[in-house]
């Protein structure tokens, strides 16, 4: 097997995110973290790369020397770069290392305009690079076994969706006066970009019920609520898919008891499907006039490709980082196969990528862009 | 005690409601049924009346004929009557009988049009009668606690709801050319009204939340979903209550495996409640910081006046006739309190009137007028 | 229909269980509470007649005298008594009554000792009477349920059972000195017997698998904990039916967040059922190899005699009322038919009765016996 | 921080467990695998090495061999060696390990005899050697939390113990004649030892309890079924644990619908704690008197140190591998600071160890040897 070798930009020790993609890469050997621009913080860039063994003539406080030094390199360049950086930074360094020719997993949502999405969308295409966006709930493997059940007709034809994803943690912020709490980024403009909620965890949702079902949302109309604020904190959405169906979306941070109450139904003539983060190893399938049964991952009895693509058996919770290792391992098999000159499969492809963040970005600017025009309906 | 004597209009013994209604009054004593027209057909009229030990000179198969009877009698006539006719017959039904000075309680949704359901409601005043509208969910101990706890202000402000109420048992339906069953009443215009999934289930979700919270829907805007029938088995709603703040309800009688599932969850700026009609004996109530707690019904650390006003220890599920006897108690106790010549308190006065059947009513118009005007927002 | 008339014994106002068994014998109509003894303080006695309307000289504070007048009635005699007083008064009542030749329906457990019991089931059957006592749980349709799907082979052979049944009510009684809180007769062997818990709850738990699997109870072996109390508060058995299987039974009164905790799996080379009491409309039901499902009261797939047997569609909880409703209108057909000179058929007789009694107390017996001697192994 | 380096013997890439233990060491950086004997096969071992990157002249097809050669370089030799073999094999491979002087982590059961198991321990102890035995369970973060809380006193005095380890995958096999299925080592006497169930389940439960509770159990009762095999399928036990308490446990692999349904509650004199292994990141608290609480890992509310050592915030479920990663963790971080000269510290030291794996091979041959003897009481 091929090995590969990947840098970072972002993602230093006290980063959340950054720890679980060096973690999640690590799940399946072969992958080596030889670079990275962890911080502009000198002292918070070394011990990041110290603990994670990058030497130190590897290790940059500036991407963009980082990208030029190790672009120079021949054989021994990064096969890919993870991008962790708050949300303003994604186009920039996406682009610019699309343009060095480098393959590019960059975090969601993707940025903040949707022309820059596209740009980067097609830049990644012109080049012939893999353009990964790591939307880590369609990682579970459960996920993908409903996906399959949607796509070979389990369901008959679908004919409702409801979906949510409620958070609590940012309650405590309605006690401050805006801008007291500067740490979450997540809630400043100028970081964030013109959402909050529904960029953060409302993509998520967005994601996962098109990559089950193949639905896109043709229109939306959303209630998006600010409390004062300057971005949202509460969303609540009405969608039509692209065949008529209609849907029922709820996003929230302020929703106290909630964790990451990532949670759908998917309602069809001859079944249905409801999933709920918290659990991820069981799902529910209930067939038309039939007892609802509790499904879990890694069973004979679903007869599900994906279900036998399972890292460890039945019973055991595979948890959130093998679902954040199963995306990274299909792209990085996708670029060692096209690095080996071998042509990648669908299992390999099957990752969010750039067209995907496209997506993202548009549906983030139609329920703002509704909440902010009296909460009419919008195309998407 | 007062004793109190109750008719019947409809619900004979092949009726799912007219049992509930007999079985929730018989759970406390001190009232009984006196006189019937459970059916038009004699012959189910009779076996009705004669299972629940009514007299055969008070059975009847038209309604007029014991409204005219029964009203004839003096001390021995009926302080009640209880209608649980198709929706089509409410107004007139009722109407009668208010007019002839009795007590009346009916079964929602109240009527077709708001008008009627106003004009019952301002006869039942201007008559002083009791008028009960049965949204049974209510009547659960659990959510008059709840709505203790809301109204305290264990929950600060609120500020999103979400709630659902989803059922299957129309899925087989939609299998069917339209018409071809023509068991089903609900889904019948003639005799359901302008609604079937709405007015069937998704009144009792309007009731349930602003009984608790005592927030009254402003607007809404809804998708309403017909799949070829002539009446709505699926209908999603934005919803905006008239201190600003937004929910998000889900109505659906096709989504497969669901039985009863309504649900819902209130959250505030201290603390959410949620509350699934499944497990009707217990609550999720979390505290702003705090772990979620499973509150139960009848619990002493509830310090809910509600709570300590239950029929049976917590851990022996109460179940629907308990819900249902609850309204009745309370109906009853206003009907022999006004009887005596007394004044009835809060507690007694707790159970959905005219009022509520109002407000079910204009909702219902509501979700339908904007499902059929392309969606867009409507006036409550 | 014929109309029964009944009597009862204890069961005042104050009592849960007394009220528990006027209700559910009010669910199906036809049967008359027509005298009582509610209580041998007068006034408890007849504020209990008035809220049930039982005329005044039908009350009695003597229940000797209760017997003795009415038995002397003729035609207008009660068709059976039932008994709700406190353990120590079970045996001597029950005697009485059956002696007189009418028809007894008792709580459990049926009384102290095992030749007692026996005696009660002698009498019962010499006399031709029917003897009904009120193991609640087995009323529960879904149970019902379950003894079909048992019984028809759906687990192929049992080859475990495991089994709890576990509160935290008495969990405040261990902070105070022995016998300080008068209140809770369960705890005084005066008025319990030799045993609490084993007696109260676990006695419940022997019968529900019995009357599920159809097993007996060969042997058993016990750890008895009384935290320096007189009676039993913790109990944990392993038992061996008289097919040679085991299984391990838990019974606490000490379990912190435990309301009415009984709880059951019972597991067969075939497939398993699971129930848990808190949730009684639904049961887990797994098939070998495949997924668990989540079967539910009143379902068209169960394929079940006893489910066609509701009383309100699959989703509306029926709770601990109905399934005490089941036990009597069982009792009550069994009695009206052998009034009314017919023959009464097995579903009738589906109630639980004096051998399942004696079952009880010897099971007491042997839990205790066991305890007693070093936790040996004791012939049940 | 030091780099480690481990060898494994066992474990290729068709074990699951071989697999978990190379993921879940990988999970924190700055351990490497560097020489193995995965199998005697020398294909497998050849894959096993290549997929892991292990140098080919550092792969043993015989594990004395790779001990001889590995023992004999210096500076660079492994700093400890995995053992994934089946049961049979533990004792001796330990053995001539720790004998070299290299740290050992092992797989549960550790042996087959007691004595054996003291062997180990004492050679670990005079070698002054590090030795640990891979009870997973323990790993998992809100076991830490809840053995935090018993013993700072949030359950009071504890007063009973409940806990079940149910899987039902062994099922099939009782279908099957003895031996006919020869890749199920487990129910194999030489390879698995005097007991199937109860070592490779029940052992967890043990040590789990323990872990928590701090209670050794004095003396057990044990039905033990084999259903005609030569090795337990199905044991249930009561147990008294050295202060005098009783618990009851039952291990099953014969349970229809069970996957790893480790589950357990402990019920004190203040409190109680309730986990169950398929929903790892919540447990149920509940404090005398008050709601239960879903407490979930992570959460500052908990106030525990043990929550404060997390790996991704609540609500992102860590899952099995992450408390596999947390034993290796605290043995790899003892290993390289008695490697620095330094002294472990009590964090550093929470892994379970010899003494730990001694305490199983006794629990084992006490629940057989009761079971052996009518099922009498014997001493651990």
């Amino acid at each position: 097997m091929i090995k590969l070798r990947y840098g970072m930009v972002g993602g230093d020790l006290e980063s959340f995110i950054g720890g679980v993609h060096r973690t999640a890469i690590s799940i399946d050997p072969g992958v080596e973290l030889t670079c990275g621009c962890f911080s502009r913080n000198e002292d918070k860039n070394c011990a990041c790369g110290e603990a994670y063994g990058v030497v130190s003539d590897r290790l940059y406080t500036d991407w963009r020397e980082m990208l030029r030094v190790e672009s120079a390199r021949g054989e021994d360049r990064i096969d890919f770069v993870t991008i962790c950086t708050p949300n303003h930074l994604h186009y920039e360094v996406c682009k610019a290392f699309l343009e060095a020719g480098i393959n590019v997993v960059c975090e969601k949502p993707l940025c903040f305009e949707i022309a820059e999405a596209e740009e980067l969308r097609d830049l990644a295409e012109a080049k012939g690079l893999v353009f990964g966006v790591t939307y880590t709930y369609a990682g579970y493997n459960l996920v993908k076994v409903m996906r399959e059940m949607v796509q070979r007709g389990d369901l008959g034809e679908i004919v409702a969706i409801h979906g949510r994803y409620a958070q609590g943690w940012l309650l405590d912020e309605l006690q401050h006066s805006e801008g007291a709490n500067d740490k979450v980024w997540r809630t400043d403009p100028a970081r964030s970009g013109i959402a909050n909620a529904i960029g953060d965890i409302g993509t998520h949702l967005e994601y996962i019920i098109r990559y089950i079902t193949g639905l896109n949302i043709k229109r939306l109309c959303a209630t998006v609520d600010r409390y004062g604020k300057r971005l949202d904190y509460n969303d609540s959405i009405l969608v039509e898919y692209d065949n008529g169906v209609h849907g029922c979306y709820w996003v929230s941070q302020v929703a106290a008891g909630q964790l990451n109450g990532l949670k759908f139904g998917i309602y069809g003539t001859e079944g249905a499907l409801e999933w709920e983060h918290h659990y991820p190893e069981f799902a529910t399938f209930t067939k038309r006039g039939q007892a609802p049964q509790t499904i879990s991952r890694g069973s004979a009895y679903l007869n599900a490709e994906a279900s036998s693509n399972i890292r460890i058996p039945a019973g055991h919770p595979e948890g959130f980082y093998c679902a954040f290792a199963n995306i990274y391992r299909n792209i990085t098999r996708t670029i060692a196969k096209k690095k080996a000159g071998e042509v990648p499969n669908a299992n390999d492809l099957d990752f969010p990528n750039a067209v995907d963040g496209v997506e993202g970005v548009k549906f983030v600017h139609a329920v703002i862009s509704s909440g902010d025009n009296g909460s009419r309906w919008v195309e998407v």
